[in-house]
């Protein structure tokens, strides 16, 4: 089987079922005891916080260890509009987000902000000087994302950081689940105050993330309790997965410039082999140059149905997604696909390649051959039906 | 080493590593996905699912899973305001709750809600008849621990659930952190709304719970996003963390019976032993007959201090604890052992001792024997210092 919905979630790397299934047979206290098991368990916990921290050029005090991504975008975004709603209540973001930002705003829309809901263009971008302009008095936040999870658009994270400088009140969220460990980011050169990551998005484990929050600022906590994490998350911390976090993040760093360079490679030459050989195929996201993240690919065949593309890849031993994981079951076109101006007919005939560390060439020219078999037989029994 | 800290966290179960460790390798799709990786993963989720809520003698679909116990509380109450604020902004308590339900109150409160913090008798139970009487117009949830995690003491859940029934619109949240998989609980015969669940109480992972909601009733989600658990908690599922919970429920539901009854006859030794031999104990929480949980044991040696009798019986090969663990490195005296009517002298010189089902009789014969050796000794520093 390819597996090529790296996007959704990665298979675990065996490293790091090994380091967890350690910890969790050796190093069982709890961090917050004070009995050498506890404190056995809270150093293992700071050596991880720590490389962690690295990957971001930040300090192991700027991590916060969450249940994944989903809860850190929704840390980040209500956290700062509860501590910062006295300075107004307006929230700018764009279209393009994972439904963990952008729902967390339409709850806040409902309990009275303002959420700016930014266009994009039709490669999937925001505008920076159109984020700049939609600031006005009462704005607290603004997050807008690295790397686009359907169609993998890059977003000008450090140029929309440059301008938001100009503006110390307003705060800055970026969800890097898609990028982190993938791509560099260095969130106070760029000027982020808040970095959502998740990972089993890197091959590492599912119940895991982090939220990566500037020193100095306030964040009222999801979740009360036993006041860990700085009393910013509590709940006894999930050590074996913290562990498992930092060894995914470790060994990703490692890999990470050969990774990319091979999937820019072969999202080239997919690009080109199927566009010369399928008709009406669309190339949705940003592929000028270096412009899109090079490990996703998505693609439309407009008059077929993605599901339909999903199951027939599937029988030739390819797996790859309709859209996003998370929005798989639903009957409705992505969202994302329709912000970039694709017409129904489009949208719902699209799917999406994405690979991971694991993924080879060998595996690429398969799913390659796959597409090619696949997608014009649909085609064909489509028109048979059309007449 | 002797650990006698179950109560804190427990040592993960070996069988429970396996299958988390299978299910990582093999079993690694993203449950929301379409493909047969998805649907294989989303499978075992649902066979997990149906595991736990056989425990509670529940429909699966009651089962909601979350980061854990402290996800768990915030969830159920916060949720729980939000969704019926209209009926009213009240909520009862006990002073005897975790830090997840005290503090996501005292949270609430600064929202203008209004908390009844409930007191509790010397035993530390809560009377059915005052939570009866303490029901207004406009209250809207009732939340009451099953066992208390530093005293041990069961409150008599099924009889506020029983008076509760005559109050339809006043919901009852439990959390059942500390009890689950050891007592039995019935949430629909006993009148529950919504328990609170932790996987690593019970040799289960870290990083993984599960909310019982009863059919039928609101609650806003903590977590917005890719709308997972019936869009009540978003999230990619911790899968493995889901079927490890399930496998240590399987698990910890065949030796229950055993379990208990070992632990109620090493408890009452231990209180024998121990009042018997040292001057000036004192044993907290309910130890009436069938009263206290069996498995956790409250001490206070007044004159001493709570770390200094922990270290020095860790020096004796004894892990025990000195209040809960997420309060452990806290310099104030514990709230619970206050509520039940301590003196400050005695609460800063408590230890607990909590059993697991790993627990032998030769441990627990050794850590009688060190605290028989160790509390002596140093009442006897104290004595001489303090001429």
């Amino acid at each position: 089987m390819i597996y090529l919905d790296n996007s959704a979630t990665t298979q675990t790397d065996a490293d790091v079922i090994k380091v967890m299934a350690d910890v969790m047979a050796n190093v069982y206290g709890n961090p917050s005891s004070l009995h050498g098991l506890g404190v056995k368990a809270e150093r293992l916990m700071e050596q991880a916080r720590k490389i962690i921290a690295q990957e971001l050029a930040a300090s192991p005090q700027e991590i916060i260890f969450t249940s994944g991504g989903t809860e850190a975008n929704n840390m980040a975004i209500k956290g700062v509009a509860e501590a910062y709603q006295h300075r107004g209540k307006h929230i700018i973001t764009t279209e393009l987000e994972h439904p963990s930002v952008y729902d967390t705003c339409k709850q806040l829309e409902q309990r009275g902000w303002r959420i700016s809901m930014l266009p994009v263009d039709h490669l999937g971008r925001v505008s920076p000087e159109l984020v700049e302009q939609s600031i006005t008095e009462d704005t607290v936040l603004v997050s807008v994302m690295h790397v686009n999870n359907e169609i993998g658009t890059v977003q000008p994270i450090s140029e929309i950081g440059k301008r938001l400088r100009r503006y110390p009140k307003v705060l800055f969220h970026v969800d890097a689940v898609q990028s982190f460990a993938k791509f560099p980011i260095y969130p106070e050169q760029w000027g982020i105050d808040l970095l959502s990551v998740s990972g089993h998005k890197f091959h590492g484990p599912k119940g895991i993330g982090c939220l990566y929050k500037r020193k100095n600022l306030q964040l009222t906590p999801l979740l009360a309790g036993g006041g860990q994490e700085q009393a910013l998350r509590s709940g006894t911390q999930n050590l074996p997965g913290i562990v498992g976090l930092a060894k995914a993040t470790a060994l990703a760093g490692k890999q990470r410039d050969a990774f990319m360079e091979r999937c820019r490679a072969w999202k080239e030459w997919l690009i080109q082999r199927i566009t010369a050989e399928i008709k009406g195929v669309r190339v949705n996201g940003d592929v000028t140059g270096n412009g899109g993240a090079p490990y996703i690919l998505s693609l439309s065949f407009p008059g077929l149905k993605s599901e339909v593309i999903v199951h027939a890849l599937e029988q030739e031993g390819v797996v790859v997604s309709s859209k996003s994981a998370c929005s798989s079951k639903k009957e409705v076109p992505s969202r994302v696909l329709k912000a970039i101006g694709l017409e129904d007919e489009a949208a719902v005939g699209s799917i999406r390649i994405s690979m991971g560390l694991m993924t080879t060439e060998e595996e690429v020219r398969h799913a390659a051959d796959a597409l090619l078999k696949v997608i014009p037989s649909l085609q064909q029994v489509i028109k048979v039906r059309k007449r």
